[in-house]
């Protein structure tokens, strides 16, 4: 029987419902070092934790410190840092490090970093004997927002971002706030990106809170962090429940991702973050969706605003000096969400609300100049 | 209204029951060329034929003509023969493909070749943008009645076989008995000992046939050969659909294969093919079997026999001059199935019944001793 007189947990809990495939994102201040936040997980000889150059120093050893009770040996993996090193050859350090120490088919990985140590440390878990378990612990607010609800998992090819991949689901999420502390300013904003698109897609009584909220959320303050990370989640599970596989609703999430592919491709990856490209990509959709009726001027200022204030680029760079349109056209039509060449666009279908469509190349051409930085004057 | 004075379907069918990833396996002559094979599948703009040196000047432009009108690009992709290829670098030569060919999320791979390049071709599909459908037409025996069940996929690592890939189901398993034709009969035999296999573990009214037939089917002879391929399919279809994920029963399905591992692993990948290592296992797992007082002499005596009728070696080979037992022991460790370096075997509890145990080393060095070639004498 529940004591009413309790106060409600201090962590909240967001669950993801997958069947067999179930799992709990716990969101909270000092998790990481929390023995409590691995107790129920599938036990097992050997634990591998995977983190990279700049993590690594800073977490890697609170980390090592809580499981080390539950396994006879905990390892320890560090990658190179960033979305350069998302290729074969560094997936392949994780498996040199599982079979150099004879671990089995139940060993634990856990994910120690952000996006780019997620997907590979997923990946490389579905694929280990064909799938061990796997902890991810995001420590970046894009890592917690985005890839702990979803289950996917990638590396990049040279001629594609996360062209080889699975989906594949964690045991657990453990977003400990605390570490988003030494998170460098850019990546609180690229995290911020992910936060505010839950907004015009889902939930605009969630926008209105970011908005207010702003500030809050732009000092680190915990509680604002906590809400913002839980209600992320909530919106993304509740989609990404509906269609685990990503056949059709699912969609809806990639809002300012079409576009924002593109920068990133177009740049180099890497130049601009991956929220910093949505961001900035978001700003198109909106004007897109605007073209094409489905919202009016004053929504689209509206959500420009909150992006600028989050510390995102608003002006879209030019990626080629002589046919810019063409360039992203281009670009877009290689999206891994075009199918046979056809791109659709995740559109503001009223605030609150995404639809996919197709757009007449004019109307995407006519967005992209309106977006792009004009050329400096001489 | 079916017309009861219709003939029954020439092809039989094997339904692999698995939910939302239940698929046929369709099995005859001629069903290679035949358009109605691939009647039913997933939609696509493209195909991508993957095949292997050996195979390609036999049946790739049959295949290529037979589903060339389903879709407006068919592609293939020529991998060098052989399980050392089972690697990484030749995995990527599809994705080369694929990206290189602006190749969408519902392109269809079909593997036309053994188990290699079935292996690669299902973990290409598992793996390419996060999956994509594929078929499997596989031209050897031992791909027919083994790898046409269960969705296991998976490449080499340097440092163990199988060591990556993922359970993927195919959408269809086209098993033309004509291919077979062409056969060298070393793999015949070596399919054989796949086919062997399902007799102790699980029917011995099939070993009775098996033992019947075997002038029939090492004559290839296309009605024995069609029976042995369904049968054995059902069983292995019977046990998977119980255990998915290899979780408990579906071990049964390895047996002689630790004891087989060790060979392959100790005499070198591609030695031995891995049937033949199997043959040779089956024979040191089926006198373990004896040594724990499972089964009798004159079971194992039998069982050897219809092994060394169907062309397999039955004596196993010297892996180390100086500690024979202690090598096999030791590769035997490294195995997947292994768990915490203790070795699990299948043995045979009776005819046709398997169990997994572990057995006190004195009788696995007794069982390896009686069944090693004895040194030449000088």
């Amino acid at each position: 029987m529940t004591d009413p007189s309790l106060p409600t947990p201090a962590e909240p809990v967001v669950r993801i419902d997958l069947g067999a495939r179930s799992y709990d994102i716990r969101i909270g201040q000092g998790l990481l070092a929390l023995a409590g936040s691995y107790d129920a997980l599938p036990r097992a000889a050997s634990a591998l934790i995977v983190t990279n150059t700049t993590v690594a120093p800073l977490y890697a050893e609170t980390l090592r410190r809580a499981i080390s009770p539950l396994y006879t040996q905990v390892l320890t993996v560090t990658l190179p840092d960033g979305e350069t090193h998302k290729t074969w050859e560094t997936l392949n350090l994780i498996f040199d490090a599982l079979l150099a120490h004879g671990c089995d088919r139940k060993t634990v990985l856990y994910a120690l970093g952000g996006g780019v140590v997620g997907d590979m440390t997923g990946f490389a878990a579905a694929s280990y004997m064909r799938g061990v378990p796997f902890v991810q612990v995001p420590t970046t607010l894009l890592a917690q927002v985005d890839s702990s609800v979803g289950g996917k998992t990638a590396i990049n090819h040279p001629l594609g971002k996360n062209m080889i991949g699975a989906f594949y689901q964690p045991e657990r999420v453990i977003c400990d706030l605390d570490v988003l502390a030494t998170l460098p300013p850019r990546e609180l904003s690229a995290g911020m990106a992910e936060v505010i698109k839950y907004g015009p897609i889902a939930d605009m009584v969630f926008l209105d809170w970011i908005e207010q909220h702003l500030p809050a959320l732009m000092a680190r303050e915990p509680v604002a962090l906590a809400h913002a990370v839980r209600r992320s989640c909530e919106i993304k599970a509740d989609v990404v429940g509906q269609d685990e596989r990503e056949s059709g609703l699912r969609a809806i999430l990639n809002f300012g991702h079409t576009f924002g592919h593109a920068i990133e491709a177009g740049l180099g990856y890497g130049e601009w973050l991956h929220g910093e490209a949505v961001g900035c990509g978001m700003v198109m959709a909106a004007r897109l969706s605007q073209a094409v009726g489905l919202v009016d001027a004053a929504f689209v200022d509206r959500l420009i605003g909150i992006i600028a204030r989050a510390g995102l680029p608003t002006v879209a760079p030019v990626l080629d000096p002589v046919d810019n349109a063409g360039r992203y056209l281009a670009l877009m039509r290689l999206d891994k969400k075009a199918e046979a060449g056809a791109i659709r666009f995740v559109l503001i279908d009223g605030p609150g609300r995404a639809v996919m469509r197709a757009v007449p190349d004019e109307l995407v051409v006519q967005v992209i100049k309106a977006s792009t930085a004009p050329a400096t004057p001489a």
